[in-house]
Formats: structure tokens, C-alpha cells, sequence
């Protein structure tokens, strides 16, 4: 469900992450009421509840959130600690801050600036970053900072280095909305944050370049699009959301190129808004998506 | 998820709803660990986390369970009572009993038995009760006992007075699955048990006779089916399940009814599984489900 | 499949209804070859081979095609005429004039303006027209005159009197995109060109205002938009294009109209998009969809 | 669109391809109705209209079509013949005979006989063959004969002599309804008929064994099927059809499998449906699908 900002206020996320065990859910839960908060929603998962990883996300109501947050943290760790479980406290008022890299596809850039508008993604965008200008006034448009960053040469060495400088102290999470460069290994050692990439097919089919040519090619009677986290390995990186929409002999691949666009901008927003959301945790490179 | 039925041995599952407020859930989280049982599944719903109503659906794994059920309802009267709760504690080893209903189609009575046989129903069928016999030799080769009830002439009573008969005492639920005769109010005042229905339409479009004609004759580009439980007031039940085919003008109402015919069983298989496995709670003319 | 500017070039399509008898296909085959046209696509209907109605729709390329229409005219008259049927030649190169009317929302609006810019939608769009301000900066942003027209009290004749000057002569057909007034049947007696409506619910369940708040309280499982020619009996007309999302239990009446507005977003622009490309036919209250 | 037996009668599917060029059409239709055939439905598909592949299948209504087959044959090679192209004419009321290949799953191979007993699949069945015996009882009960071929070790050269054997003469096509047996190249080199699979996957990923285990692994949000002409490279024959349905985190790959199976089934009847109807045209590595 989205949340509107207005309705985030004094709303807390709680991820719980560990060994599964009888108890756990009781000890989060006692912890909630104990600290004077109202579970509002409740999601859990289990790969198995005998010996399995444990996965839960909570969402409370508790009144003057902010100054109460230190005191939940304490409690946290001394009721979470022993157990060996993980956890993660969020303040969901706190809009996260989300960068956008871009290339010359505006599609996906649009898409995710106009349900920012909308209030729809419960984020701020501090930035846009391009290798091209082309989307420069779309952007600005929007009342949004365009950063102009361009890709010369094999060597993206110094491309990187400013984008990381951009990036150092402002943002949350980065989504890669068509940004069509090559990220490398030191990037992702230093970015520091997480990354969000959308692949123009339906992983695992049709990895690398030109996936709609290659689906022409295959004659696939579906094309789709892919939403994942970025590592270091190419387009291996944990899944969030995948769609498909249909194909037929009469579409060429230009034809898919542009149908696929459209899944594309749905798949990508959807998986930037539950990361937005604090819905998917990682694990492994798999997802739990509550 | 399906169950299996070797891995429903000792899972209760237990369903809780009532007015919202702080601390239920820790209450019933510490209810099944000191009665210790292992939560694999917890989910719940608030209409409004303040002053709505409160619904939660949790399964856990209770060694020994049949033998301890007595002390948790005991312990679930002295902990919910109080709070103004209502609570259904089950034993999901137990399967329920499920009879079925049809008439001359036989796609989703098949449809049923077949999924069954599978071992993803978790359900025992006691019972198949048709106003026709055309279905009785594959009912039976199913190894399922078949009853012809013929709806002879206007007055129904008869019928329904032997139908209530077969099935006093022997089921838990029943599927129309396409009975096309109409169930009395004093039927379903009579029969104790909760009956699920198929409409061969999206409801509320489409209601009464002949859907797939009315839908040729409106044009519409999406046929429909709906999943109800059966209320006194025709097809205005709380809904469990809905989906959709794309239907083109080149379809006549006859393919409608064979394209329809598809969605029908699927949409009427998904209910009654969920039903089956205790995900579906009826919230007035609504349903939540988990 | 879109089909871009530049590939529309000496591109005609001839739609052909009336009569179905043998020799149709033959007849304007042969007429298209004679006229020194390659036929690209070719798709046909009948509601049935003995004594129905015939429904054709050919595209075909011709070098000079514009010098050569009125030779091409003149034998389809000759050719047709005799055998009783209708026919409507275009000029494929020459884009439809599409003018867009919207309240308050942008969803629609925003949608069909971008696909229009990335050369999807095969139009010119000489105006939009609202009754509110709200959008005016982002549709000038495109580069397409945006008129105000406020609908003041009861009485829209004034209003309408004044859509129908600026509309007289420009446009060859009007998009309501999410315009939020009731057209009268004066208005549609006088403006000469179609209207595609996008209704906000899946036709024919939940006519008339707040459908999503309708489809909440009747606890529905699939929320559905519905694109319409528009006809004087209001939510009656000519279904172009139909499509759902799904809805739970958790989803608010407000969850639903923001998941609705996606689907009312695709739903219209397929329908435009047919509807420009001459790929519907209306007949009586149906829609032949090629 | 399903056409019943009834009302195949005297309907003739003519398939015609090879380059395109102006005039196809028109010959092609002046054919049809010099020989008194009325066109019924007509598609056509051009790889480019300049120099590319012309693909068109008619099917037409002519009275006592069984006696004037040789003189529409002999008019489509003076036709045809000298304008390059290749063409098929088939006797629509003269159903195609179709073997089902499967090994101990049943769900595919119930669902083709069950749409076959329906009245919808246009095919006779004259024998269903499995490596195992599971599934005789139930086919038998269709009163369709089964042969029991067992896969005796590693060299399955005497097998496939004998199923050779049982198909020659008998079939039109043959379906691997969930087959578990590797067809070498000697048998598609030798029997002589389209074998037509599913392949639980969406291909082109989890190509190969145990790909729902594949799917879990990878964190795939979408788990698929697709139905394939069987060629000798394995998993890379033309494609006729694939679908998906939805998959998250908590699906075990045991889950996977059981989702899947519906998926599966689904698919390939259509895929079968098409074939046996004549609609699907294979070209290179792809497919036709009118």
C-alpha cells in the first residue's frame, strides 16, 4: 500500500533478521507494546521454522517517535543481542534520499519524477545524474538538481570518481533508470549505498546487450524486464520484481523495444517503491519482498 | 502455499479478530510460545490501527498438538476474553470435509476432484450431489460416492429437504461447482455449514442468467469470474476470489463460455483452496484473506 | 504494432463494411493490386459467413499515394458501390487531429502528451482544453496551447458553446482524459467528431460516480478501467479497451483509485492509439478491434 | 476461437508462403472464389512488405469441398507454382490425429483428454504411449487405447524402435506431454510428423533439468512454461507459446513445481489447439501464430 507522508508521521519500521526460533515473534512483539507502540502491519518469513533463517518486518505507531528511538535501539539490543538476531530501526517519516542515473531513455526517469510528484514515493530526489543532457529540462522541470556527467572514453575512471563525489553524504539509495555505463567493482566498494537497476528483459534469459533483438531472435512469445540489486556481478545481482507483457510474430524487435518500455517503467517503480518502503531485504542474492 | 498433508501434523492454526488495539498481538505471540508452539506463519489486518477491527491469521507447530488443544482454548479464552476478542483455534491435520454440488458441467467438479487426487486440496470429499447422473461415472472413478438428487418441478423442497439430509453431520463446507439451481434461504438457514459459490461472470457485472450472452451484447474486451460464499441475497456474497480473459469481438458468446469455462475452475480451485487451508475470514459482505 | 511517421509514408488504409457475401476479399484484393498498392496487413471479420456483416481493414503501400487517392476513390465507388458496401480510404501520413479535454487529475493527460512526444501515438495535438488551470504549465511544456475553460454552476452551455468554437474545424477526434463533466447530448449532436472516454472502473459494474469507493465496499478482487466512445447514454457507449489490477482486502478506497489510475493510464492510451491508427470499427454498441 | 466438428464442415484452410510480392493477396482470394470458396477469416504476415516472407492462412466455405480438392489443388500449382511460392490446403472437417508421449505426471496429459472429451481440441486421439503405467487406468477411461513402452537403460534404441513402430502410419502430429525421455536424433529424423513440448521453463533461462530447483535458486519473481516444436538441439526448437504465473520468496521450489504445473498445462493445450487447427506456421527458428 503507499503511504502518504502525512500518514508516516510517528510510524516505525523494524526489520528483524536471524536464526529462526520459538519465542521470536513474541519477543518483538512484548518489545513493541512495552515501548508503547501500536502494530499496524506485520509481515514474517521463515525458510524453515526448524533450523531456518527468520525474516520479519514490522510497522508501528508510537507517539513523539523521534525521542523515543534511542530508548527502542537500547531495548533492541538488549532483547534482540542475546537471541543473535539483526535488526534494522527505521524512522518512516525520514523520506530515504534517492539519486537517479540516467542515460538518453527518459522512460524510466519520467516515470519515477512523476509519481515523485505525485506523492507517491515516500522519497526525495537530491539529484539526477546523466552521460547526457538530453533530459536536463524534463528534470529541472520537476524542481529537480540535473548533474551533467559525461562518460568520456573507455576509462570512466574520472566519471566515476565525480558522480561519487555527488553522491558522498547525500543519498540513500541510487536507481540506475536506463543509465546505460558499465558500474565498476570499485564503484560498488565505494558508493556505499545501495544499488537499483532495471534490466531491459527477463533475467536469467537474454543477459547483456540487446535483449530485444535477442528475443526477437528467439522468436519468444513474451519479452519482460527485470529489477535488481546491482553487484558485481552483471545483471547476477538479487531480484526485487519481474513482469512480462506478450509478443507475436508481427512485432519487430524495435516494436518489443518499445513495449518493453513500458514493463519496464512498471517493474522499476515498483521496486523502487517497496525499497522506498523498506519492504525487501536481502539475503543471499535472493529477496524477501513483504 | 500448499500443504502437504505430512507437513500439517501438529500446525494449528488459529484466527483472532475483534477491535483493534495495542498489545494484541504481543498477546497472542506469548499465548502460543508459553503453550509452545513455533509461529511459521503470522498475518493480520486492521481496518484502522485505531478503533477498526483487528484480524490476525497465525499457524504454528505445537508438539502433540491434539493433546494440548484443550489447554490452549482454555488459555485463549482467559487471555482474548478480556480483550473482547473472537478466536477460532483448528488443527490443520485434520482436513475439513468438503461435498460438492453440480449440475450437467463438469469442468469444475473435475477440476476439484482432479486437484485433489493431486494431494493439493487438503480436504476429504464424503460427498458428490448432482441433479443429474451425466457426472457419475467419473465421479466415482475418483472413488468419491456420487448422489443424484433430481430438482423436479417448481417446488424444490423435496430436493432440498434430502440434500440437508446427506448432508447433516457429514461436511464442514460445500462447493457449487456450477449447480444451477437456486438455494433456498430456508436451505441456507438450515444447512449449518458455509457454502462457496462460481458465478460465470465478474461480478457485480453480469449478475442473474446468461452472462456470456449479456457480455457478447455489452461488447466488453475481459470476461470475468467470481468466487463468492452464498448469501441470501443472490450473487451479492462476500467475495473470495476474481479473475479475468481477454475476450475480442471475433469471440461469440459460445467461445465466451468455453474461454469462461477456464477461468471458472481456476477461480473457483484458488477459493476453495484457500478456504480450505483457513485463509478466508467474511468481514460482513467482505472477505479478508491471508 | 506502432507505427513511426516516417514508416507511414504512401501508407492508406481502407476500411471496408457492409454485406458479407463471396467475392468481397477478391474484389478488393484486386482493386488494390490494379491500383498498384502492396497490401502490408490485411485483417477481416464477419459476424457470419451466410448473410452477416462484413468488417475489412487493409493497409497498403502505393508510390504517390496522394495524387493517386481520388483515382483510387473513384473504383472503389465503382467497385463497392454495386456490391452494397461502405468504405473509408485514408491517407495513413497524415496524422489525426486529436484534441484532449481534462479535469483536475494528469494521469491520463501526462500519459498521452509523453507518448505523443516519444512518436508513439501517430496524432497532432492542437489543444488541450480544461476546465481547470492546474495543468497548464506542464501541457505548455510540451508545446501544445492549453485553453481554460471553467464550467461555471449548473448551466454548461456557455462552457460548451465555447468548446465547441474552439474545437469547430481542428480536430478529427477529442480524448476525455479524465474530464470530469457530464457532456450533453447537444454537445454531441453538434461536434461532428468522436469522443473516447476512459471510465474509471471496469464497465458495466460500477457506472456513474465513485467507483472505486463502490468496488471497495462491495470488496471486489480486480479493479478495471473501461475506454468508450462516447454515446448520449452516459457509461453506455462502445467499449474500446478494458483492462484490471488486483485489488485486497488491505488495499483503501484511496489505494484503489491511486492502483486504478495505472490502469486507466493504459487503458486509454491503447485506445487512442487504435483509434488513431484506424484499427476500430464501431458496430451498434460494440467494437470491431483489428 | 474454438470451430466444433459441426461446423468444420466443407471449411478448407489454405496456408500459403514464400516471397513477397504485389498481388499475392489478390491471386490468392480470385483463387479462393473462382473455385466458389468464401473466405471465412483471413491473416496474413509479411517479414517486410519490400523483399521479405509472405505468410497468409484463409480459411474458406465450399460446398462438397472433399470432391473439388483436386481442382483446387490443381489451381493453386498453376497459381502458385509460378510465383514462387509453397502452399498447404487442408480438409478442416478431417481431424488431425494426435499421439500423446508421457511418463508418470498426469496433468498435462489429463488436461489434453479432458479438452478433447469436451468437444474443443479438433484432433483424434488414437493412442497415448508412456514409459511408465501409472496413468493407464485413467487414459483407458477415456476410451483411448494405451501402449506401455518401458525406457529399459541407458540405450533407449529399442524403445524408440517400438514407438516408432506404434506411431507409423497412424498420427499427425505427436504431443510430449511431460516426456521425460531424451528423443534422439535418429527418431525426428525417422518419424516423420511435428513432435510438439512443454518444457517447464521459460525458455530461453533455466534451459535443461530441474528448473524450478533453477528458479528457487536464482530468486525469480515469475516462474514459466513454454511450448516448443521439438527439434534436435534440444530446448532451442520454435517457441508456439509460453505463459507465466507470479512467484515469491516463500514459495519452496516444491511449490514452484506445483504453480508451474498449471502453467504448463495451460500452455501447452493451446500450443496443441493451434497446431491442430492449422494456425501456427513454423519459419526458421520461429513460428507463425495466426
Amino acid at each position: 500500500m503507499a503511504v502518504h507522508t502525512e500518514a508516516r508521521k510517528d510510524r516505525a519500521c523494524l526489520i528483524v533478521h536471524g536464526p529462526d526460533k520459538p519465542g521470536i515473534v513474541a519477543a518483538v512483539a512484548a518489545l513493541v507494546t512495552r515501548n508503547q507502540g501500536n502494530i499496524v502491519t506485520l509481515d514474517q518469513y521463515s525458510t524453515d521454522p526448524t533450523g531456518g533463517d527468520f525474516f520479519q518486518r514490522v510497522e508501528f505507531i508510537r507517539p513523539d517517535l523521534a525521542v523515543a528511538m534511542p530508548e527502542i535501539e537500547g531495548d533492541l539490543a538488549a532483547t534482540l543481542g542475546p537471541l543473535g538476531m539483526q535488526w534494522t530501526l527505521t524512522d518512516l517519516s525520514v523520506p530515504k534520499r534517492m539519486a537517479i542515473m540516467a542515460s538518453t531513455s527518459d522512460h524510466c526517469l519520467l516515470e519515477l519524477l512523476w509519481r515523485h510528484r505525485r506523492g507517491e514515493l515516500p522519497v526525495t530526489i537530491p539529484m539526477v545524474i546523466s552521460n547526457h543532457t538530453n533530459t536536463a529540462e524534463d528534470v529541472r522541470s520537476f524542481g529537480i538538481p540535473f548533474f551533467h556527467v559525461p562518460s568520456a572514453g573507455p576509462d570512466k575512471t574520472a566519471a566515476e570518481e565525480e558522480i561519487l563525489r555527488l553522491l558522498a553524504g547525500n543519498v540513500d539509495f541510487v536507481v540506475l533508470a536506463r543509465y546505460m555505463q558499465i558500474i565498476s567493482a570499485d564503484f560498488l566498494d565505494r558508493v556505499g549505498v545501495p544499488l537499483i537497476n532495471i534490466h531491459h528483459s527477463f533475467l536469467p534469459a537474454f543477459i547483456g546487450a540487446a535483449p530485444y533483438r535477442k528475443a526477437k531472435e528467439r522468436g519468444v512469445k513474451l519479452i519482460g524486464a527485470t529489477a535488481h540489486y546491482v553487484t558485481k556481478d552483471l545483471d547476477e545481482g538479487p531480484i526485487i520484481e519481474q513482469d512480462v507483457a506478450r509478443a507475436t510474430h508481427a512485432h519487430t524487435a524495435a516494436d518489443l523495444q518499445a513495449r518493453g518500455a513500458y514493463v519496464e517503467r512498471a517493474v522499476l517503480s515498483r521496486a523502487v517503491q517497496w525499497h522506498a518502503e523498506d519492504r525487501v531485504i536481502r539475503h543471499g542474492n535472493q529477496t524477501i519482498v513483504f
